[in-house]
């Protein structure tokens, strides 16, 4: 498996969706998504999507050059048209504007409609935190793959969670989840390794509980996590990103999916700082418990993705043969022959 | 086991908590919270804590005819001196405030400090939600009762959340859940019948897995839901009702919990009622999902609450011989003697 530095991946993607048409600007947005999720250790949203998005360019649903606008606002509150950019760059512009106005007004909401994959949502809370900035993302939809507690067929999409939350001199806590027990692509890894997937996270396509991996491609549905409970958020996020936005009145292709942005000033109540030292002695409070068998310390949300970030930073970023010969297959398609890693 | 109809349990709740010393407004407010607890069956927040709050209004911590006042505010935020009256009162002050709020401006985040026991959290979103507005509540803390994910001792309270969604002609969806596995009631209630919880909720003294109730009150402790998951919401739990209000700042008695209120109008981006006819739209579809073996039908969170409530409005509400006992005693200190039920 060949492995890159940061810098060689981002040079490698950046030549390939300029090659594609898109611009410097946008370009530079969805590289960073890509690779930081790489270096964070989630490489399902990194750089195995260029050729995805590529096939969307060429086929006309990814249009790299549009630019997201404001459709409605008030000082607290935007509806952002993604107008089927990249998603990260459609997302990105409503981070930045929630942020923006939080840090003006406390608060802010920000929905953003027609828009493309938005990768991983810990990069956007991460980047709020970073400033100082409470908050919380979600993407959802109905669908079939997850299904709702108590029931034998599939009815949400996987219905991702995150909220960002900043500390002082501790790394920032981000939270980032599916709201499935298990995600699609782990279940592929399990298939792939002849291994069964814990159990609890799967039903055939009957709807009977199983740990067959295989269940699960032949028309079976994931679990939610946590029983009712993540049943519950799975459908919160539908209710956010869908009914409260009404992204699907402005869906004017396959893409239905709205993303929920809220943002809190972490100045809101009281000094920043106040509010960072304390998040730093929660912080110390959960490092100070004994681990569990089978762990070697007791970490905060966010940190294993900081430790991940130092090292493949460090030692490089691994991609698989698969997906390399993927991404060298796409750059064909827009003329670019990629050396040899 | 005595019956009681609602509006009788609330004629005694209410010649209770007067002969405590308590004006009628108050009274109003926590005996309707604690009465329609035990509509929605959730037992654990009704009159079972009239006597805890006697005695807490005897003792001088529940302060009964304080009023909760604004200790600072902005168009789109308040923080909220509870002032140690009834914890219902306090908050139910807070999302009134936070109702209003988001109905002028769109959107609201409220703090509520120096406030006693707050009750049940989905009592507060459902009443936000029946007002066409969106609101998130939690409030938690650092404890002993729940350990993080990857731990062997307790380090968070049961940090419990809740949301509330209008809907339409369909129930409102209201979601309310603590972050811990199971409840503490439960486990009492495993143990007074010998029963094993279920594998995934405990841990003994030791930080060992068990399904012995008898471990919990013997040094053990209450795994979150869900694994990481649910351990990084009973973190954020704390981040958001602790770190951002800066309760503990207010705290000058024993309570250091603080209560996170965000409300939105559902009418935020687009007309109020296309939004709950979508919510209308999600629940069918769901309604619609096949159940899985054991259960009758596949439902939204909130309805088993509605179901429990209009039995219980219908056939009256069964109160434990001994939790009645406990009342009758606690009438008792305040002079009043209780007929048989």
């Amino acid at each position: 498996m060949p492995t890159f530095s940061a810098e060689r991946l981002r040079e490698i993607a950046t030549a390939i969706f300029r090659a594609a048409g898109a611009n410097p600007e946008p370009t530079a947005i969805v590289v960073d998504h890509l690779v930081s999720a790489n270096l964070a250790g989630h490489d399902s949203h990194g750089v195995l999507r260029i050729p995805a998005y590529v096939r969307a360019i060429q086929e006309g649903r990814i249009q790299p050059n549009n630019e997201p606008r404001i459709l409605r606002e008030t000082n607290v509150a935007a509806l952002v048209d993604g107008n089927w950019t990249f998603g990260q760059v459609s997302v990105q512009f409503g981070t930045d504007l929630a942020i923006d106005r939080a840090r003006t007004h406390g608060v802010a909401v920000v929905g953003v409609v027609r828009c493309n994959h938005i990768g991983r949502l810990g990069t956007y809370t991460a980047h709020a935190a970073a400033q100082g900035v409470v908050m919380m993302v979600t993407t959802g939809a109905l669908g079939r793959s997850v299904a709702p507690y108590g029931g034998r067929q599939g009815a949400f999409g996987t219905n991702p969670v995150s909220f960002g939350f900043p500390a002082g001199t501790h790394p920032d806590i981000m939270i980032d989840f599916a709201t499935s027990a298990i995600a699609g692509g782990k279940v592929m890894v399990a298939r792939a390794k002849h291994e069964p997937v814990p159990p609890g996270c799967l039903l055939d396509r009957d709807g009977n509980p199983t740990t067959d991996p295989n269940a699960y491609f032949n028309g079976g549905f994931l679990l939610p996590f946590g029983g009712h409970k993540g049943s519950a958020l799975a459908l919160l996020s539908v209710l956010l990103s869908q009914a409260l936005l009404g992204a699907s009145e402005y869906a004017d292709s396959a893409g239905l999916t709205g993303t929920f942005i809220l943002a809190l000033d972490a100045g809101l109540f009281r000094d920043r700082s106040a509010v960072e030292a304390e998040t730093d002695r929660i912080v110390a409070r959960i490092h100070a418990v004994p681990p569990a068998e089978g762990f070697d310390a007791v970490l905060v949300p966010g940190e294993p993705e900081v430790r991940t970030a130092e090292r493949r930073q460090r030692d490089g970023i691994p991609v698989p043969d698969d997906t390399w010969a993927e991404i060298v297959a796409a750059a064909r398609t827009v003329g670019l022959t990629l050396a040899a890693p």
